[in-house]
């Protein structure tokens, strides 16, 4: 109780909604909100979206704010503060967001690309607290990685770092919209993913994964297959248990090169649950040199739902 | 030259001979030797073969010597000089060999994995010079790996980081003897290759490959395989870029994980020559995520045949 509390603002960037919280350094959402990106008005309006959120969360607050975080998607320079060609926010180019942000708002200001701020968000609130290193892995869409190394992050040579959505698990596989062969995107990714599935529908007619949307493809989501799963139906426990075992096969290779074994998954298809986690910790433990096995750990995110937001605060509370 | 030139002793461990340098702050060898590393006698004997190799080095030169740098196979720990289990040196255990070396020559010691040491020789001495980050990969009867970023040695949680030879390019590929599946050791690894080479016989029987070693294939080595392709043969030079593809695919991997671009290949399979560093570079960059392509870089190593001798050196004169 020594240690005083401090509030940050953490906004979390998408191409359909942006998320604002008021957070204090305890990882509690004090206020939150959200507006429309706008994004096809193009990034001047995206910008005054972020402004007027920021500053609405500022005008209802009577705290002594920190500084503001931001996760957004895209190629990010943490140093300029600068955001460069998000996918979902068409006509961005490069933009110094966070020089912006901060002469409008009159608050230091903290840009980092969405992935890596759930990383530290979650080593600074959530599963990763007690953590010296780990690998954070997001699934939705993409698969987004951070990697957390004795408690910083990992940045590589130009801050690209933690990519492990593409890396590859075969090198004769399916194609990547990211131009390559065999990423584990393209195994786990939502929409490959779905489209799998989808394949698969001759053989498996009988799943409840597909009576649950009345064979209609267009419904099928990740969430329908953790439904028929909970509900015991075999095609939709396998789909889950395959994908974890890829994705267990993905991260083997990153501890076997790294020596980084603690892992921590989140994101929307983590929704799998504990059928997930333990395929992917068995298919890693298995896949992994023997002088690394014992040391294997595979946790559920923590932050869950305002993951986003949480994430991006966090960036004010932590310096590299 | 202002600044004095210094000495240390590179000690080279393997499971054949032990080799012996004294080698200047230049990385220039003053004075070589080598001895049996007697393995099957044991690790006492093996040991005992060590100081005998120091000892004549130092009553043989005036200099004054700096330190000590042991190369070893096996999981070392750095911090307390231990080596355990080497492949190839039978009945080790663990043994403090920095402690027990270091005592009996009264000279301060490192011990340090001997890829790990490659890769330092090289960033003080060799091909890194000029990179502030770079993948070391030796390609021999395994794969080795040592990762250098922003100059310092990245050792991972304990010190076991760049196994590159067990990332794997095809979870459903071929086994290898780590007990995984489709590492790049078991398409790249000597024997691996050799096997494979001699398993597409029926195919290519009028191959330069099988008339060198008149169809005996006991005879076949790399060395067969890089003259044969030296004097056009296409079986053989489809191997070596094949190869090189393998390699690439998982360096792009490790590229997109890591934002680490460039790549320094020694080793005895390194001598596949252009052909081999082309096919890594050409497949790396077709495969790596686009805003990295521009940077990569695939370079021979140029410590070559002293490699482990200057490599272990090179720990006394580099401090992490």
């Amino acid at each position: 109780m020594s240690k005083s509390i401090q509030y940050a603002i953490g906004v979390d960037l998408g191409g359909t909604f942006i998320k604002f919280g008021l957070v204090n350094s305890e990882g509690k959402i004090v206020k939150k909100t959200f507006l429309d990106s706008k994004a096809a008005e193009g990034p001047d309006k995206v910008i005054k979206q972020i402004k007027k959120g920021i500053k609405d969360l500022i005008e209802k607050s009577n705290y002594k704010i920190n500084g503001i975080g931001i996760g957004a998607p895209g190629v990010i320079s943490t140093k300029k503060g600068t955001v460069e060609n998000p996918p979902n926010l068409p006509g961005w180019g490069k933009i110094h967001l966070g020089k912006i942000i901060s002469k409008e708002c009159k608050l230091e200001t903290f840009v980092e690309n969405d992935a890596n701020a759930a990383a530290i968000g979650e080593m600074i609130f959530g599963a990763g607290k007690k953590l010296n290193s780990f690998i954070m892995v997001t699934l939705g869409t993409g698969v987004g990685g951070g990697i957390i190394f004795e408690k910083k992050l990992f940045r590589g040579e130009t801050g690209a770092a933690g990519e492990i959505g593409h890396l590859s698990i075969d090198y004769k596989g399916d194609n990547c919209n990211c131009g390559s062969v065999g990423c584990i995107e393209a195994y786990l990714g939502n929409n490959y993913l779905i489209n799998r599935v989808v394949k698969e529908y001759d053989s498996n007619k009988s799943s409840l994964v597909f009576s649950l949307i009345g064979n209609n493809f267009e419904l099928l989501t990740p969430k329908v297959i953790a439904d028929a799963a909970l509900q015991g139906d075999q095609f939709a426990i396998h789909i889950i248990e395959k994908l974890g075992n890829q994705l267990g096969y993905a991260l083997a290779s990153v501890a076997n090169l790294m020596d980084i074994t603690s892992v921590i998954i989140g994101g929307g298809v983590s929704g799998f649950g504990e059928k997930l986690f333990n395929s992917v910790e068995t298919a890693m433990r298995d896949r992994v040199l023997k002088s690394l096995q014992t040391r294997i750990k595979v946790l559920p995110a923590k932050l869950s739902n305002d993951a986003g937001i949480k994430g991006a605060s966090s960036l004010v509370f932590y310096r590299n």
